[in-house]
């Protein structure tokens, strides 16, 4: 019997979500039991608005690989806490279009949605299937080994950091950069952005991540005994969630002792905060780059192994929701051994719902080689390969635009 | 008669910088007149500290191919205006090492020295020539159609802009993006982050340039009139020297009105400033990012017609120091047409020496379609091509590293 599949994107956005996307209207495409392939605007919230848009134009391979190099997210995303009064209009709306199959893709948050809706049709017996699907640049998911989105984001920092070690060390002064990277629970980027270090190179010396307490004297005294030692240029990576052993954010403090001064709670990220702190203590030229949503969405960096896996997802979670799974999310595994081996799984989505996956505790001594050599091990095989780019008359990269009221580019 | 030639890079980096050394070394190489081919290592202060590197071994087509893709600069760079004292210094030590071609290689500050040094070995009637080999992403060398190095900050503008374009309107809420840019007192770098909008897409819809005084009444009036007519996202491009009527940098008054509170002074970027403004007056989701010195050092982005044109004009200074002139630049025009083509003229220093060009006035009105498809036809040939890559082991970009003490990355 057919039935019509829906597909909403939720949380943050990444450079492979869209890659995603691509897989499942692919394999929704190529189903015989599925008819309709649409998109809910915006999310869970494009559901409750009943703001649609048909997918099935776009299942032609031209437009499915503009949509794989395209960034951000193609139909629109929301940040959004489902309460159970809007259980039972979510049922009616998906029930009236035909909805069998319902997949969200998304993060930790997200994966609450897809948690709260299969049990409540679950409950109701209904038959509608709930399938999550992962994605999300911090990589911090549980259950699994990465996450899809992550390896493209850990390419841009690698890039980038390479890139600015480069223009930071050109002068004959000491000086101080600070990179401030995404992660506000995990340091998965900020070990990221450490990668020139663990393959060899000088920078950056610094890495800072949530998992370790910070202290701002310990951190002075670290670029001090740099300068000391005879390097010119300390370059340092900061997550921006790093906390001071109290637990408290660093920089919050003096930040929210300002907010009643004009403008100033939005002048102090963490990044901007370090660089007064070395400037004042310190006393040496500072620069503090945040690397902001460019680690999200430069689709121009993405890692072709990011897509691919990002794609194979996306196509296996319509077949999870086809074989009449529900309540459960994807999840990407490596095969033991020396050989890079992705691997799909299928794990209740109650395992990685409002969780978060930390830097293991092993890795806290990144001056310890070993630790070293399996940072690079890691993260290595997630960073490969250049995306073929589709182009347009102007020799720029095309991006697909979709007919949405609403949303234009 | 043998002799030897000296480069010395100087000013801020960009990702073409090393293409032109590049150039250099493979026409120097291949000149029987010349024998030694040394880099100064900080350019002029590396003459006056006799910190040099030998540059011949580099001559290989490997080699430069490897420092061609190297972001900023190879052999380091200063900021330092020459005094009349240290032109003797300079003339002895360049005589005592077989110098007689010099080859500065810099923007609108570092041209005040090649006109110095070039008029005082001519009063000396000193046998050394002196020749300037132009770069800046800024664009605001006078006497060219453009820089080499432009090219590439543009292209690199131009992907980030899509992007963060992308990034920004995936939520149904009203919002501003402010991209802060460089270019503190010319707005080339500015126009090339509104090229998307220049081809036709919704946004940025806001540009600030340093040309046009910045009123902020009329910026937040702007923003005001886009969300009466629609549109949930407004996208702003400002470059970080844009000035208010009476010609004070927009944020500066806030920012000096603060220094002597902790570490303000350094938290207010006029895109910092212009955010926490946006959030005040309108009180939407605002968020600044500053494009920092990624635009001018993102290899990755490099556009390969800069990277030509960088290397031709690096070649071109030695035929030019060869045929005996000095106290001239090299400057790129372009022949007119409808198909771009660029050539390398020589022009008198002092026709570009501490001289500012400025997007020309005709081109204020960004709304007139003519001014569009104007700015559309001067950018895009600029921004075309992707350079091969020489990759390492692991997959990814190889730079050049030279053997030199006190400059490791």
């Amino acid at each position: 019997m057919a039935t019509s599949i829906m597909i909403g994107l939720s949380g943050g956005p990444s450079t492979a979500i869209n890659a995603t996307l691509a897989g499942i209207i692919r394999r929704a495409a190529a189903a015989p039991e599925i008819d309709g392939i649409l998109g809910a605007v915006h999310g869970i919230q494009g559901v409750l608005a009943e703001e649609f848009v048909d997918l099935r134009p776009c299942a032609d391979e031209e437009q499915l690989r503009i949509l794989r190099q395209t960034p951000a997210m193609a139909i629109g995303s929301c940040r959004k806490k489902l309460v159970p009064e809007e259980y039972p209009q979510i049922e009616e709306i998906l029930t009236r279009k035909g909805i069998g199959l319902f997949l969200y893709v998304g993060g930790n948050d997200s994966m609450d949605t897809v948690l709260k809706l299969s049990r409540y049709f679950q409950e109701r017996k209904s038959p509608i299937r709930v399938v999550g699907v992962p994605k999300t640049i911090d990589n911090d998911l549980p259950a699994c080994d990465h996450s899809p989105g992550f390896g493209s984001a850990a390419k841009y920092l690698y890039h980038t950091m390479s890139e600015i070690i480069r223009d930071s060390v050109i002068y004959p002064v000491q000086n101080v950069v600070i990179a401030e990277t995404m992660g506000r629970d995990s340091g998965w980027l900020t070990l990221s952005a450490g990668l020139p270090r663990f393959l060899g190179k000088t920078h950056p010396q610094i890495l800072a991540i949530p998992e370790v307490p910070f202290v701002e004297e310990d951190f002075l005294e670290q670029i001090r005994r740099i300068f000391r030692q005879g390097d010119r240029t300390v370059v340092c990576a900061v997550s921006e969630g790093i906390r001071d052993p109290q637990g408290t954010y660093v920089g919050m403090a003096a930040k929210s002792g300002k907010s009643d001064v004009f403008g100033h709670q939005y002048l102090s990220g963490v990044g901007k905060y370090l660089e007064a702190l070395v400037t004042r203590e310190i006393g040496c030229k500072v620069r503090s780059i945040e690397l902001n949503v460019m680690q999200r969405c430069a689709a121009h960096l993405a890692s072709e192994q990011d897509l691919r896996e990002a794609e194979a997802v996306g196509a296996e979670a319509v077949e999870l929701a086809l074989r009449g799974e529900s309540g459960v999310t994807l999840a990407l595994q490596r095969k033991p051994g020396a050989v890079y081996a992705p691997e799909i799984t299928a794990v209740p989505v109650e395992r990685i719902a409002n969780q978060v996956r930390n830097v293991p505790e092993e890795w806290f001594q990144l001056e310890d080689p070993q630790v070293r050599e399996e940072i690079r091990a890691y993260l290595l095989p997630l960073i490969q390969g250049e995306p073929e780019q589709l182009l347009d008359e102007h020799g720029l990269p095309k991006y697909l635009e979709l007919p949405m009221e609403g949303l234009r580019f």
